[in-house]
């Protein structure tokens, strides 16, 4: 229901809804994907606004758009920017593989709300969609760049944040767990000792390099296609004009963004979007293997491993009283999943490359966007929820090293493999620990001995390694 | 802001929305998991109504709890099952693994609105959400029985109707197509001709075999969990108890359910899903062969295959006026990309299978009917928007084979191959046809030649076969 206004296309006129800003293409790619309630990210829409702001600047500046025009594409696409049009793009992201339709609904959203600006009716394109938001451009130059500008930026401002913070936690852990021995695990089967903040250190390092992954991805990110306009050509484009729009938006973003070295690359392909889901994945597979192993280290909380305590944050069980379970790793393992699944989306995207435009561009940026934000989400979550209530059970890891056999592989530079072998194969066999029976057969003085199987000496033979995380 | 009221749970107490149907464990989970905006999928939340609703009349007829408690439970899990109370579910999927906060939230909303129905005041639960929402139940077996129902309904209400108006439309082309002889193409080389009527019964018979292996999804998801509760043993429940609630299921969805023969390799595990995404995978498959065959057939205007001509949906270029692109295929192929990410977030999801419990049910629910509602809605708009207003371009497939140098292939049988490879060389180099000099050179009779050459003849060399497509 609802007042209308006739819009016409060059395929014919169409009913649009008379509050709409969006126009005739926009209303086309409703009707024509009704497939799901999946929308192009926040992230990307704000950077069609940032694209088409810096558009009119540049082509004013250039001669080839009146100062009016360009003042109010500059003001609505502003108002893209911020948010406050959002509700204007409800085309579905399973539309056209170059993601003309948000192109379209862009140039129309700026074109008719720079018209009313103007003082014109909506659909009477004073500002006009195609001649003027979207001059010297093409959807296959603009949708690329924008999902290089919104990943890039949400890298920076959500993912790098929530991994710094994530990242220090587990370092303060490492320092907190200096002290601590514990059994180290090889194939789950106890092996020499280490120290919990040693593994802590570990984990550390792994977000640290997480870190640098994603600033090689913003690297892979900043060639972008815009200049290229059809083809890589450029044809209908000023020379001048990425050179200058890209860097109105380096700026505004704080990310490094630049004209690609070749536009033919830039447009006809997308293998930068899965080398940066390829990171986003890498950094999935570290967070997996951390929530993994502290889900595991806290098993228990009488029957498990128990050797770490984590935060309770809710009831585990609706049918087992008091049970409370490690809820915050398993979502974080949940968002691995989803990542590394996402990644597979966007490398298919990445092989739909024909000729000189790759189809599958929205859902490639609906995916990476998705694993970006939840990455962010779910490591800020981790290290707020979880990582940074960590207790250590100090005891049980000192109980559980004790009884080790492993220990024995200290005294094997000494006595040779196969005696220690034997040692702790009797050890195993009389239910005796390793040092109890070294001790009787007497297999080294007494103070070699206690020398051998200190077992923080085995966390650190050659002196201090580098444990604490940075 | 807002009013509030206090409730507590064995961990506390904490503020919940006054209005809320939720109640203190729903409050913890989104305190919990402030990750993302993906919800469970309404067919989830329609299928736990399902089972809270059955469970109640079967507790009710085994014994187990009051009439008035079971009819105010019934009462309030229909409304569960019609989606009148879908914004009280606000969980994110980034939860717990076993889908304990869904299916708290679950026994929290049909406890509080028992609760009022019989005239108490929402917190006080003169219904429990335990005792009594949740009797004989477990989240481990309850979320993957939900997963299950919704899954199978999915499947029979949305994707196979789809899929047979889809197969029908293609058979239909096949039909059509059927007197239209065209180049084959192997290693995108011509080949010996076939029918468009062929390559299109091909693809319904694609389609007809997919949806054989949607029932196949189906019959993977007929075994539930349901009656183990909390490791596999059924403790707590009666042992009748998931028989009589899958009959009442199985008689209101008309989807075939029994319970598990085993119910640790249940719960314990969720290779069903795995099978059934696999199965959903292998029809996104299908559908990217078919949509990007008919993309590349219908390749031109001028200067592509041309051999079939799509619809035209929408303009196709914000910079090239009167460009038509296949947005529809396009479109379609986007969704099985999805689909194979999806299908990857499942099997990874699959693999978290600790002792007795899959931990990471909530994120294989959510993508898993996500495929399931994309491949519904995109086939229906293949169908809808592309298949069946395609129009066959016969004079191009006509000039096309004429020129082919495949042609050739037919004579070999009586001329040999090495004679008919030296009569298309020669064909190649002087630009003529090889019926042009298959005649110079007088290889065989005029009459046994237009007979050999004859491409109707090649497309059906042993009498007519199956290629209407059923
Ligand atoms: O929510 C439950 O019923 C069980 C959860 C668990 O196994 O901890
Ligand atoms: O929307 C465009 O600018 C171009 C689309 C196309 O290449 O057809």
């Amino acid at each position: 229901g609802g007042a209308t206004r006739i819009e016409r296309d060059t395929m014919g006129e169409l009913a649009v809804p008379a509050e709409a800003y969006y126009g005739v293409q926009t209303a086309r790619a409703i009707e024509n994907f009704p497939i799901s309630p999946l929308r192009m990210p926040r992230s990307v829409i704000r950077a069609m606004g940032l694209i088409k702001r810096a558009a009119a600047s540049v082509n004013q500046s250039l001669g080839l758009l009146e100062k009016r025009q360009a003042d109010a594409i500059k003001q609505a696409a502003t108002e893209v920017v911020e948010g406050t049009l959002d509700g204007e793009f409800p085309v579905d992201i399973f539309q056209t593989g170059s993601g003309t339709s948000t192109n379209m609904n862009t140039n129309e959203v700026i074109s008719n709300r720079a018209t009313e600006l103007l003082g014109g009716a909506r659909g009477s394109k004073l500002v006009h969609p195609n001649d003027h938001v979207n001059l010297g451009q093409s959807s296959n130059d603009v949708i690329p760049t924008a999902i290089h500008i919104a990943a890039s930026e949400t890298i920076q401002r959500q993912l790098i944040p929530s991994l710094t913070r994530l990242q220090k936690a587990l370092a303060k852990k490492a320092r907190e767990f200096d002290k601590i021995v514990k059994i180290g695990r090889t194939h789950l089967q106890d092996a020499t000792p280490v120290r919990l903040g040693q593994e802590f250190g570990g984990y550390a390092r792994q977000i640290e390099l997480g870190i640098a992954r994603m600033r090689r991805a913003q690297e892979a990110l900043s060639e972008v296609a815009l200049g290229g306009t059809a083809v890589g050509t450029g044809l209908n484009c000023h020379p001048q004009f990425a050179r200058k729009v890209m860097a109105i938006i380096s700026k505004e973003t704080g990310c490094p963004f630049k004209e690609a070295a070749n536009h033919f690359e830039a447009q006809s392909a997308q293998d930068s979007l899965v080398e940066a889901s390829g990171e986003l994945r890498t950094l999935a597979v570290s967070l997996t293997k951390i929530a993994n192993d502290i889900r595991w280290l806290g098993s228990g909380p009488r029957c498990g491993l128990g050797e770490i305590n984590l935060p309770e944050t809710q009831p585990g069980s609706s049918i087992m009283p008091g049970k409370v379970n490690p809820v915050i790793a398993e979502s974080v393992t949940m968002v691995c999943a989803q990542v590394i699944g996402n990644d597979v989306t966007v490398t298919v995207g990445g092989q739909a490359a024909n000729f000189e435009l790759i189809v599958m561009l929205p859902v490639m940026a609906y995916n990476l966007l998705q694993s970006i934000e939840l990455l962010a989400a779910a490591s800020n979550n981790f290290a707020a929820k979880c990582i940074e209530g960590i207790k250590a059970n100090e005891e049980r890891c000192k109980s559980l090293i004790e009884e080790s056999l492993a220990m024995c592989t200290a005294l094997a530079p000494e006595i040779g493999y196969e005696a220690a072998a034997k040692l702790a194969k009797e050890a195993y066999k009389s239910g005796k620990t390793v040092r109890q029976v070294a001790r009787e057969q007497k297999v080294l003085p007494e103070k070699r001995l206690a020398e051998l199987l200190d077992p923080w000496r085995m966390t650190e033979p050659g002196g201090p390694v580098g444990s604490a995380g940075g």
